[in-house]
């Protein structure tokens, strides 16, 4: 751990985090809970990789090639997907620090697209928006999503928190399942108890 | 194109492949195939990004930061997922230059896992073996690559030609769908006419 730079964000003091999930960021929660699902088989849902784009490669060392040159590229689907009691689920996850709504430009037109053409063949297919400052996790449905989304070119240009309240799904918090979601499924979307 | 250096192996002369597909690798074999599915709204399958490990990124040009070191990092997944009909599916595609086998090494130990994994939750998961030189490819439901995965431990470590001709489907090579495995989805999972 010598001559590590210095991380200047690293952890910081952060009160409103709570006991359970002090110091975790969003997507770390997420795939804590997908560990906890997969470790007791209870689904087998997995983040995707980051899209980039390779254009240098050094193959000197023969064990493990040295990625030289790449750059980040657009995702074209979401983050998360995977398979839930015989049902493809498919979502993306969402972290905003402000209080009052989540701006819809944090969604891209392609996962928008996405996440309504795998609903029609099927799917379960939603956004996971974690208010951060106000330690409130929603998980809401691609329909409002491609609605919010539709209604920003040329109106409102975010989704109000109380749109949330009113259409989305509040997602408690656990210890071993920092971000509960398919609770939300199974309530809602398979009208089952968890 | 000037001052590129000199590809040894693009392109080669193959006689073997046909007038179809000729001059495509087999991925793009299988991804012209689900963007045939996904442009006429039959399926929503996806490659998955490959999993690397960024360990260097360079933020000088704030438009598009530059990747400077990163490593390949062995998949925990398969390459391809997704749904039709309501159903998830998963699977890996592999290529062989091989006449007579398809050696097990070339599929990792977590992949067959979690093909495995998906199906006890309802999937449909398979390999997708392309002889190359044979002009041949099979699907093989994840069931058999369990069982081949698993004889590889203490007895043959591939899985015989002889063996995809028993209990493989073919998939015929086309035009527009180069390798359109859903129609052996339809036939042998769905028990439909494609």
């Amino acid at each position: 751990m010598i001559n590590y730079p210095i991380k200047k964000t690293a952890n910081p003091v952060n009160k409103s985090v709570s006991a359970a999930n002090r110091g975790m960021n969003f997507e770390s929660m997420i795939n804590q809970t997908n560990e906890f699902y997969l470790d007791n088989d209870i689904a087998v849902i997995y983040k995707k990789p980051i899209p980039i784009q390779i254009v240098g490669v050094d193959y000197k060392r023969r064990s493990a090639a040295k990625i030289t040159e790449a750059y980040y590229k657009l995702p074209s689907t979401t983050d998360y997907n995977g398979i839930y009691k015989g049902r493809y689920i498919d979502f993306e996850a969402k972290e905003t620090k402000s209080t009052t709504s989540f701006p819809i430009k944090n969604i891209h037109e392609h996962q928008v697209e996405h996440l309504r053409r795998v609903k029609e063949h099927g799917a379960i297919s939603f956004i996971i928006v974690y208010f951060s400052r106000l330690e409130r996790i929603y998980l809401l449905d691609s329909d409002y999503v491609t609605e919010y989304y539709n209604r920003a070119k040329t109106g409102r240009k975010s989704i109000a928190l109380e749109e949330f309240e009113e259409h989305a799904h509040f997602i408690k918090e656990g210890y071993r399942k920092p971000v509960d979601y398919l609770s939300i499924v199974d309530q809602y979307y398979l009208n089952e108890k968890s």
